[in-house]
């Protein structure tokens, strides 16, 4: 299996009555402040506030009936594990999550409220999976993986397909997505890249979890002795399949910084008047630090999530 | 001249070009707490951040030739002055604004961008209203009140319009809109009563500029000694030809607390991930309060904004 146009646009067909077409917004200030016309694909307004939704139901739809009665599983910090909790009560299966420790209360009841089992484990990457195998031993459950699935990458996609379409002629000259494990990036580069080949895909990055950009320029993945980043979406070190694929279908990875982050999310807040997590803002964050040229270009940017604790918002915690 | 769904549809085609059709949100949090279907009009995503900007653009360009060469001017402290600050550089004539002294810098800001001459002046309706007539006089401006003008009243019934359209079959049976001068609430009562009889229209207020309430009791207008809420665009009393409308097509006005305002407004950004200014988030108050049953109902509710400092967030205010 892999992941191409067809898939996406199959799990298009498959997920369009469990997920919402989301809106894609633009603004009169941020156009005329960058002399580009900016196209926001808000995915925060998606349901569980983040693109996840679709790959997880793309996933968990995907299933033989007899695969599915055993269920689902997965190891995730947030927006992956709800996305797979919702998608698993929609279909009627149980799911498993896994969830380290220190996950944050407004996450662990984002998942909670679809009922699945939430196990808690200790929060290394290596605790998650040995919990996860456990899982798969004694119930069967098929592991959903947040980004290397390839029916995960091919869902997330649908969001790029969307896009594309409710952008008017000429349509656009360049994308610019998040990566964090690679799963919306390889989604959304392979859907671009196939509609509308003359068009850039751009993914962007915290500075204080570059392993993707890294491996961009090394050709081999490098995961970080750390990782340090309000972007909590994007702190995961990206797959091996997802790596393959963004070599071939992506044209460059440029990062930024924390304070950048902070500032265009709070800019989004203001002049879009939607919300937007730390992670969702980035690609705006490469606009406004000048990582990227936009003048006189149509440009795409996923908003790919909105889940934030609205006590603490960064820029007022100085 | 008068409001009937006619000048509205004419309006609608009138603006349609320069105003965002906006989408309507829903939220299966919501549905599921509320055991009714919940259909957010999203007017805090159009442009200026609130539907301030159908009226204001409806009036703008329904002046003739020799009217709009000598511009408009108006007295607001917000929203309507920034939606006829945009409408008037769209169509290239020019605008006064009068404000009070005391208006908030961001709000300032957000009518600046569009180029407008800005008077300041006393922050009482008297200093306002004599600023005005003295532009007008001198300049031979046309007035375009910000909720009395029948132009305006047709432009923010748009949105209704809109909202009615974009619910799927069998429609709804009920509509919550503020009220503060009654324009948006005309507009969205006689759209939806010329299109949907068998639905209730009915106004939220909060009880801390509770004029309106008190004249649908009465039957007369009786302007407050004092009005205290964070609701600032609702503290304006009604007015005389609003009224009128209102009395012959609103079912009921009921009013909400402050706290409830601001856990309303808390709670729309938590789950429709969608900035609403306390103004915006009061029919939702109305239910989160008990003030409206929705229980097995199809609910439209306008959020009419989303201008708010993101620097004081009022629950975090303490």
């Amino acid at each position: 299996m892999s992941l191409t146009l067809a898939t996406i646009r199959a799990a298009h067909t498959r997920i369009h009555p469990h997920i919402r077409r989301t809106p894609v917004l633009t603004s009169e200030a941020l156009d005329a402040a960058w002399s580009g016309s900016l196209f926001f694909k808000c995915e925060n307004l998606q349901h569980v506030g983040a693109f996840k939704a679709r790959g997880a139901t793309n996933a968990v739809f995907s299933l033989t009936a007899a695969e599915a009665a055993r269920g689902v599983c997965t190891h995730s910090s947030g927006n992956h594990a709800a996305a797979l909790a919702r998608a698993a009560k929609l279909r009627g299966i149980p799911a498993v999550i896994v969830m380290p420790s220190n996950t944050p209360q407004i996450k662990v009841r984002n998942v909670e409220r679809f009922g699945p089992r939430i196990l808690f484990c200790e929060p290394t990457q290596q605790a998650r999976e040995a919990a996860c195998e456990r899982i798969v031993a004694e119930t069967g459950a098929t592991l959903i993986h947040p980004f290397t699935d390839y029916r995960v990458m091919a869902g997330q996609g649908t969001a790029a397909i969307e896009l594309l379409e409710d952008v008017a002629a000429p349509g656009l000259d360049l994308v610019l997505c998040p990566v964090g494990g690679g799963g919306l990036l390889c989604g959304t580069a392979v859907a671009v890249k196939s509609l509308t080949p003359t068009a850039r895909v751009v993914a962007c990055e915290p500075a204080g979890a570059a392993d993707a950009a890294a491996a961009f320029r090394t050709g081999r993945i490098e995961p970080l002795a750390q990782v340090a980043t309000i972007a909590d979406g994007l702190r995961t070190t990206i797959g091996e399949e997802n790596f393959a694929l963004i070599r071939t279908h992506v044209d460059d990875i440029v990062t930024v910084s924390e304070a950048s982050i902070v500032a265009a999310m709070r800019r989004l807040w203001e002049t879009l008047r939607v919300v937007v997590e730390p992670s969702g803002a980035v690609p705006f964050a490469a606009i406004q630090e000048g990582k990227v040229d936009v003048r006189g270009k149509r440009v795409g940017l996923i908003l790919s999530g909105g889940n934030v604790d609205l006590d603490t918002l960064p820029w007022l915690n100085k």
